[in-house]
Parts: C-alpha cells; sequence; structure tokens
C-alpha cells in the first residue's frame, strides 16, 4: 500500500471502530462475557494453527536476524494459548464496570445527580511483537465496552491475524460487530502514524512497548495518549526501620527481577544506621552479581562498590547494577526521589508513624508504599484483575490501569419537571 | 519581547511554577484556607485600585473598537469586586480534596492498597479578558494543590495584574510561594504558544473561550488539555410524556437564557404527541420570539416554523432560535443525539421507566437528564461548589469540572515488610 491508501484504509478502519463502539457501549454485560467466552473457546479449539501461524512469524524473524530478547517475546507456546485462554476467562468473570451509579444524591433544587461509568469509545493499542497482548487488550477493550484497533508489532502479523480470526469468532457468535476488535493488516509504519492521529475516531492510544516507541508516539500523537515510560523506583530504608523488613524489602525489590518497571533502581539510606545495614545488604547483592555504585559516603564504608556518577540517580538499569545514596533525613530522601525518580513506584522502610505519614503525601509518584516491596505495583496485585499498563502520567490514570482506566463518568440527573 | 525572549521568560515562568507547585502541594488545608483569605481581603480593599486598572483597560479596549460584548464582559464593577472575593471565601469552606484516601483494603497478599488524591501539579489556564477568571482560577487551583499560570485576555492586562499583586499578598501572609500563581505579563501571542507546549512545566491547559480559541490550543497543545467546544443539547419529549412537565421543560431550557452552553438547541418529538404538543409549545416559543426550525411533519403542523436545513441539526444557536424535529420513537430520537449532538447535555421527557433507564444508558453525552431542564448542567448546581470548565471530552474529566478536576489518585500501599 502506498501512504494515500493507507490512509484511506486507516480511516475505514476509524469509521468501522467508531460504528462498532456505539453497538458494544449498550451490549449488557451477559453478551460481551458470551463473547470473551467463545473467544477462549476457540483459542484453545485453533492452538495448533496459532502455533504454525507464530512458527511462520518466527522464520522471518530469524531469517531478520531479530535479538534474542525479542524472539523470545514473539515466541508461543503451548502454555501461552492456555494462558491467553485464561486471561480471556477471567476478564469475563471481573464486574462489569460499565452502566454503575454512583454518589447519586439530592440537590438543594430537588435534581438527583450521580455519576454513570461509560465506555471511552473507541481504544488504539500499540504494542511490540507479543501474540498474547493482542488478546489481553482485546478482551479488556470488549469488556469495558470500547472497540478497539489493534497494532501489534509487523514481527507478529500471522499469530495475530490468527488470534484476530478467533476474536472476531466470538463477537460473531455473542451477536456483536466483528469490526469492536480490528486488527491492522499492514506492517507499514505510516499506518501508525495515521491511528494516532485520527481524533474523530480514536479517543485514546495505549501504547505499550520500550521507552523510544512511547516518546514517539506521545510527540506526533494527536489523540490522548495512557503512557507508561520510565520505572526508577526508590527503597528508602528511614533511620526507625525495622532491620529484618529493611533487608527483605531491599533484597527483594532488587533481585527478584531485574527487568521490570518496579524493581528498585536507586537505594536511600538514612546516615545513622548505614553502617549497621549496608555490610549485610552488600553482602546480599554481592552473592547475588549486583553491581553496587554508590555516592562517597556508601563507597567509604564499602569498599567493593563503584562511585555513582550524577546519571546514575535517573538511570532504568533494567539490569544487576543498583545505585546507593545516603541521605541525612527524610526531607532529603523525599527530594530525592521527587527530583530523580520517574513518579512510578517508591517505598519507605520505617516503623515511625509520622515519618511513614509524610512520605505517603510527599512523594509524588503513582504509587507510594510503606513496608512493602516496590515489585508489588502491578494491577493483579492492586486488584485491577487485570492490566492494560501501567500510567506514569497523571491525567486520566495513574498507575496500574485496569478496566476502570478504560472508562470515563458521565453525568446523570434525574428530576420531576424541575426547571432553573 | 522578541520571540527569544519570550521562550526564556516562560521558561523561567514555568520552572518557577514547578518548583512552587512541589511546596503547595504540601501546604495543609489550613495554609491554603488562609491564603484564599487573605486574597479575598485584599480584592475587597484594592477595590478602587482594581476599578481603576479596569477604567484603564476600558479605554484601551474602546479606542481599540473592541466589541461591545467583549467590552461587556471585561467591565468590572463594584459588584464584580465583591462577588470575586465572596466566590473565592467559598472556595475556602469546600472541603480539602488533596490527601483523601479511599478504597483502601487488604488484598490476598496481605498488603493494603488504596488511592491518595493529589493535587496535577501546575495547570495553565488561558481565557478571554474576563478579570473575574483569574481570582476564580487562581482560587480553584490554590486549594486543589496546583500551582497556576495564568493568561487572561490581553485587554484586561492592568485589571488582571492588580488582581495579581492581591493574590501575591494572600500567598505571602500564608507563607506560601507568590510563584504559586503567575500571571503572564506580556500580551503577545507567543506567549501561549511556548505555554502549551512546555511539557516539563505544565501538567494540563484549561482553555476558557470561544471555540476557535479552544480548537487552536487543542490542535498545538504538547501538554493535555481540559477543553470544552460545543454545546448541542436536546430535549426529547417522548410520547409518554407528562404533558406539564414537556412544556415547563422545553420552555426553560430554551428560553431561560439563550447564549448558554447548556440552553437547548434541538427539541425532538415523538410523532405520537406532535400535534397534540408542538400547538401549545410553538405559541409560548413565538410569544417569547423565538424562530423555530422544522422538519417537514412539524413545518407541516404549524405553518409558521420555518423549513430546517440538514445544518441546523448541529447548529449552536445561542439565539433565540429553535430547531424541531419529529421522531418516530426512542430509537430514532437517541441516534439522533448521538450523530447530531456534541455530548453535551441532553435530556428525556418521560414518565416510563424503561425508556428511561434507555436514555441514561445510551446517550452518550457528558450529563444525560430525566424530566430535568438541561439549564442545571452547571458546577454549582452539581454540587462541585465552583466550576473551572465543562468538559466536552471524555478523558480525564467529563462534564462540570470543580475542585476533583483539578486532581489526579496515587495507590497507596501499606504493608509489614511483604515482598513477593
Amino acid at each position: 500500500m502506498n501512504n494515500t491508501d493507507i490512509k484511506s484504509y486507516m480511516q475505514n478502519v476509524g469509521q468501522q471502530a467508531r460504528a462498532a463502539s456505539r453497538l458494544i457501549a449498550r451490549a449488557d454485560t451477559a453478551t460481551k462475557n458470551t463473547a470473551l467466552s467463545a473467544i477462549a473457546k476457540a483459542i484453545l479449539r485453533d492452538e495448533e494453527k496459532l502455533l504454525s501461524a507464530n512458527a511462520k512469524d518466527l522464520e522471518n524473524a530469524q531469517a531478520k536476524g531479530l535479538e534474542a530478547s525479542l524472539v523470545d517475546r514473539l515466541t508461543l507456546s503451548t502454555k501461552g494459548v492456555t494462558n491467553m485462554a485464561e486471561g480471556l476467562s477471567q476478564i469475563a468473570a471481573l464486574t462489569d464496570p460499565i452502566g454503575e451509579i454512583s454518589e447519586l444524591s439530592y440537590r438543594p433544587s430537588g435534581i438527583q445527580v450521580g455519576k454513570m461509568r461509560v465506555p471511552l469509545g473507541v481504544i488504539g493499542i500499540i504494542y511490540e511483537a507479543r501474540p498474547n497482548v493482542t488478546a489481553d487488550a482485546a478482551g479488556l477493550c470488549l469488556k469495558a465496552g470500547n472497540a478497539a484497533i489493534l497494532r501489534g508489532g509487523s514481527e507478529a502479523i500471522y499469530c495475530n491475524q490468527a488470534i484476530a480470526n478467533c476474536v472476531k469468532e466470538g463477537l460473531r457468535i455473542a451477536g456483536l460487530p466483528e469490526t469492536a476488535v480490528q486488527v491492522i493488516e499492514t506492517i507499514d509504519r505510516a499506518a501508525v502514524g495515521e491511528l494516532i492521529t485520527m481524533q474523530d475516531y480514536v479517543d485514546v492510544i495505549v501504547p505499550r512497548g520500550g521507552k523510544g516507541l512511547i516518546e514517539r508516539i506521545s510527540n506526533e500523537a494527536r489523540v490522548p495518549v495512557i503512557k507508561h515510560l520510565d520505572g526508577v523506583c526508590h527503597v528508602y530504608i528511614d533511620d526507625q526501620a525495622d532491620f529484618d523488613k529493611a533487608i527483605r524489602i531491599s533484597d527483594n525489590a532488587k533481585t527478584q527481577r531485574y527487568g521490570t518497571c518496579n524493581t528498585m533502581e536507586t537505594l536511600l539510606i538514612h546516615q545513622s544506621i548505614v553502617s549497621t545495614i549496608l555490610p549485610t545488604l552488600s553482602q546480599i547483592y554481592f552473592d547475588k552479581g549486583v553491581e553496587l555504585r554508590g555516592d562517597p559516603t556508601a563507597c567509604a564504608l564499602i569498599p567493593q562498590i563503584n562511585t555513582a556518577t550524577e546519571e546514575d540517580w535517573s538511570e532504568e538499569y533494567l539490569a544487576p547494577i543498583l545505585s546507593i545514596r545516603v541521605v541525612d533525613n527524610l526531607d532529603q530522601a523525599i527530594d530525592h526521589i521527587n527530583q530523580y525518580g520517574s513518579q512510578h513506584t517508591d517505598t519507605i522502610v520505617t516503623e515511625n508513624y509520622t515519618q511513614a505519614r509524610r512520605f505517603l503525601r510527599e512523594v509524588d509518584s503513582s504509587s507510594v508504599m510503606v513496608n512493602t516491596s516496590t515489585r508489588f505495583a502491578d494491577g493483579f496485585e492492586y486488584g485491577l484483575g487485570a492490566e492494560i499498563g501501567i500510567s506514569t502520567d497523571k491525567i486520566h490514570a495513574r498507575g496500574p490501569v485496569g478496566l476502570e482506566g478504560l472508562t470515563s463518568q458521565k453525568y446523570v440527573v434525574l428530576g420531576n419537571g424541575h426547571i432553573r
């Protein structure tokens, strides 16, 4: 397709999505759940088709010399197929957020005013070559009454189309329009440029992928974007921390998984307890092969700690590297986090009520924690049931985004002939 | 100032706002209320200064030949000064939304997860030459813990600066940074271009003004915009409407005020009752000098009704003109509203439970009403206490936006040494 063709192809996708969104917004809970279950069933039945489509994608990827980590994400296993189907069944089991009326109360004028939760409309999702996202995103958008336009990484095109066929079948079985979930069929990048600028047809874009992808999309989008950039997360060990909790949390937050956005990247330690705790803690890290980069105080205390540079304080390592800074007090810890952090997830370890209360209020991050590993910042752990992503924005949705983040609220007003 | 100077001036304003936002976000309720009361007091004390600054603005405006309606909005009276001060006192009396923790509950892992309401950060407000907006917007942003950058119409520059001095005084008295509210001092339009693209320093833009201004800002902004475009509002008189309520609401929704965004612009009437109700209703409109533009059925029934064109159905008249369409049934009414309306405010007049229930669910507007005049769509009537604007967007805030629309929610997580 040339650019004119892509524009008209995308405009057509957008128009169909908008029309479908009106119907899916009205669909009742049972109908949406029927579709979700039917999609899950079709995915399990089509396991072989999905795996052979994926094999074709993998063959092409290897021919193109795709990096091992990307090939790894692209690979779909039998377990992966089962997980997709289970994910959809779990979404079916979630409470339907749509139509929920809250805060309905009488006003002095006599009218009743409340809010009703409603779908956003059309959601565009742009993601890397990860087949499971196709099923997850379709399921979440559908349950929240939205139409979805999915644009997965081009390397997964065959597998995505095979999954899309299952989605269409499920929608058809439930009597919903097949165009409620559309998978972009061209691998041309110009399609993304269209998707993120079709203000008439797309209500919000959710990009999932690396920082480069997300920055590019945010800069070029004319449609609102729910975005997730860095995860530079902190653990602050307060002077009144419980020693065992501090060790346990600092270890877990860094070493349970290195590559996730909620992994700790900088450890802050109160100066009055650093000589008590850092020897034990650094030994744990060294035993696990974690490189430590510290400020002068930390380096003076433990000679094996490398010297941190200014850049280290804002680095998202996603690797077995940890920067360590010794702070004078709580104020300095909070200032450090607000200055160098990415407003993602930060935790204080303390037994002191007032310090905990201040940390919770004053740290400006999407998740602020007390005596808890940062690794808990996750839609499932928070009870959202599922997660479309984590937002580091403040507008609309902040932190893990589940079904509710894919909805809006309108006002409902009930009267009995009331006039002004 | 040339463009380079304006850029550096605005960058400096942005940096100061960001720094001030950190301090104001932490300010406790009493401190913020002290500032609001002190501003109100300063405004009352400075009445003469404000009026003479306004006189200077009016003189310049008349010399430039500004339209009468704009001069009218620009004019500040003694009453206007009192209203500004009262508005600030009312904002002081509102419950502080910041720090409110909700939905805090235990998860199976043992952690407690909840949400805390937090400020957005820095709000940029762009508005026409209306001095009262300077005080209102400053007060709302302050109460919600945000820093504000205000850019009022250049015609009100002297008056805005006089008000800004009162705001600064109030902030100083409360021990808050004066830079928490900054009024842009250049009348150069390039300042707006900077303001709406300073992603590092501005979290959200609220434009208040005509559709042209808002469209231009939305198109050029790189910062999220809470915007209010058209108000093409409908009243639908159902076949099971109460006759008296239908007359009362249709009259009030159109004729109470013609120029407001929540005024009805199109009346939809069920075909089975049109011959009963339209003669009475059209007479009321004609007596008040309202021009009616109808579809063929309406025109056939009442010869004085002019013929509506396709354009009439999406027109926001803001004038004594009303378009009237006769519909076959509820479905057609809902489809008409969703197609031609502006997703602002729409009401059904009916005694039928099922029709009312369907209308509430299926009409995709920021306010959906039953047996109530559209004129009630307003922050004060909804109990928000104050209103920074009405959003016709779905993202973040929809409908009248009060203090809550100027906030976000972060997750708070409490544990006892919990790890994953």
